[in-house]
């Protein structure tokens, strides 16, 4: 096994496979999706044209966006069996491991779930697309003992979450904004949960037993939890009523992280971040609420002045999600409910040309024992 | 990124991490778990003693021993939430699916999930191991419409596994060669199901995450499936009342696949199917049925004599299980019974000693497109 290359500990660096889905520029600050910088994709697309994209490579023209739109609306609600599964889980679940359980038990009830051919796998990247949201609202009312809310066909994905959650329809600069988070979100390359997913479906597994894996790794600390330990950060700051500035230094001085700054891809500022601060100060405006935006930037400004260090993705959509009220623990199943469409559109790409995806270990263990009798053992 | 070498497609060949637990010579024929050789294994050990061998790196003592025996018999009972959900799948339903759909719901009752501790997670490994079976038996009962078979804390893994799934305690053979089974499917290196639980553990996401990805990935036809595909031959060679030299001479002149024939990494015989051959004459004279052994024997040496390829492990096994009455599509959630204890190993390693498992795409997609108004779009 000579030709083999030294280990590349965690693959950094390694290619694994071809896409057409994602093209990252870490050092000029670029996403782009199928072709599409996504700055353009935010401010000149919904996220149903985005998962269009993701899945057939084009955007979608009129025709074929309000079929899409149709299919993800009659496909929101939820079957008995999930629901109940949903009320049986207890209260202080951790909604990632309720989602992931509950997308698991879709497969159950999904009457195509064999049917491995490109236009039923399709069906089920719509169809997982459209559940989703309304699992993670649905837990959270279920938690907080209230009814889950019905979903509304005649509302945007973006929409019919926050209505669902809330039950009340959102103003159109929260649906606006709402929307673009969905879309910043949807898609980011071979990140560890579309790895993890592409893995999975590379035996041929079916999509649930795919997406339940890579819901599994988004819901790592490493990977999807980022936003989550910002707000944290946010809420610590503000209830203590220290200045944020003060706050970061004394942090700093203990050579601790702020989370929300720094990616391991970006070395310049991360498109997104810079987005999704525009949607905040807009919904600040908006709102006459300017508190979230004034604490992000004096933070933002500090590190930056400390560290050279630009804030990422993470940074800002916890102060955006905070605005619309969204409770902290759903930040990263509410990435899932957006990344749900590149994972579809990954296993899309995957199944069209597969390959087992299958490294090698070097095994660095023990050699040439023989097992001893039970009472010889120390 | 010139530094990057060049794609290699599904990673073969590409060395990933470093292990302790497996060396396998697919040239010598050799399979080792942490220095001893499957054969030493499965002749002078049983499957819980192989269990302890892959977490701790060394063979238990008598106390060890009968102290993990305690843990995993105390583990078994299935939590009501956990019956409910197996109620709940229909009957029809893939018990793949509603195995992985169980194994995630299991983060759900675990008071434990947030600990992240090496002990806790070596408790969590034993907890999922003691609750697999029950969770395949309990299911293949409630879809027959029998009641689930409450757990034996005096029986081993082996017997309890088939008490539970037909309700009478199996003889000395049954279990000695259900134990051997497990003891040789517990292991086997960077496979897929096992490089997926790694991918996604090594986001810091916790053990259920990681398994109910490996179970997912186990599923696939390309993975874990195959010892069904041999079962289907070979009921079907039976059934048809052909001659299985004559069946496999037509199957091959038509250039389809034999099923358990060949084996990515060993290019002499797979050590599992020697043992499994030998497992299965001992279990054949036991019962005075040679049907299956014969029906075996005679396929394996007309694609010997044709093709010059050794049977695997996924050839003997359906015999095997078929003997001890299994039902079919219960092959794979019983290889996951086993392997729980190869894919708990694996996480306990890689959070040793952690790092994020993320290789790069090569990006072969449109650049420098612009969003056109929905109205202008083909």
């Amino acid at each position: 096994m000579s030709s083999i290359p030294p280990t590349a500990r965690g693959l950094e660096g390694v290619i694994a496979l071809e896409s057409r889905l994602c093209r990252i520029d870490g050092e000029r600050g670029e996403l782009v999706y199928c072709g599409y910088d996504i700055r353009d994709l935010a401010r000149n697309t919904t996220f149903e044209e985005t998962a269009y994209l993701l899945w057939h490579g084009e955007l979608p023209n009129r025709g074929a966006l309000e079929d899409l739109q149709g299919r993800l609306a009659a496909g929101r609600a939820l079957e008995p069996q999930v629901i109940e599964l949903l009320e049986s889980a207890p209260s202080s679940a951790d909604p990632m491991s309720v989602l992931r359980t509950a997308v698991s038990a879709l497969a159950l009830v999904d009457p195509e779930r064999d049917d491995a051919s490109p236009a039923a796998n399709l069906r089920k990247a719509i169809r997982l697309t459209a559940r989703t949201p309304g699992i993670v609202a649905a837990f959270d009312r279920i938690r907080r003992g209230r009814a889950p809310v019905a979903p509304r066909s005649d509302l945007s994905t973006a929409a019919d979450f926050l209505y669902r959650l809330t039950g009340r329809v959102p103003g159109e600069a929260a649906e606006r904004i709402f929307d673009a988070c969905l879309v910043l979100h949807a898609e980011h390359g071979l990140n560890a949960s579309t790895f993890a997913a592409r893995v999975i479906g590379a035996t041929l597994a079916d999509m649930y037993a795919a997406i339940s894996g890579a819901i599994g790794a988004l819901a790592g600390p490493l990977h999807g939890g980022a936003n989550i330990e910002v707000m944290a950060m946010l809420e610590d700051i503000r209830s203590s009523g220290q200045d944020p500035a003060g706050w970061v230094r004394a942090r700093l001085a203990r050579k601790e992280r702020i989370m929300g700054f720094g990616h391991r891809v970006y070395r310049t500022l991360d498109p997104r971040a810079a987005i999704l601060r525009d949607l905040l100060v807009h919904l600040g405006e908006e709102r006459g609420d300017r508190t979230w935006l004034d604490l992000s930037t004096r933070i933002r400004d500090t590190v930056e002045a400390e560290k050279g260090l630009q804030p990422n993705v993470d940074f800002y959509s916890a102060s955006v999600y905070a605005m619309l009220d969204i409770p902290r623990d759903l930040f990263t199943p509410i990435f899932a409910v957006s990344r749900m469409t590149g994972w579809t559109a990954h296993l899309l790409e995957q199944w069209s040309d597969n390959r087992l995806i299958r490294p090698r270990e070097a095994y660095v263990g023990p050699s040439d024992r023989t097992v001893p009798p039970l009472d010889d053992r120390r």
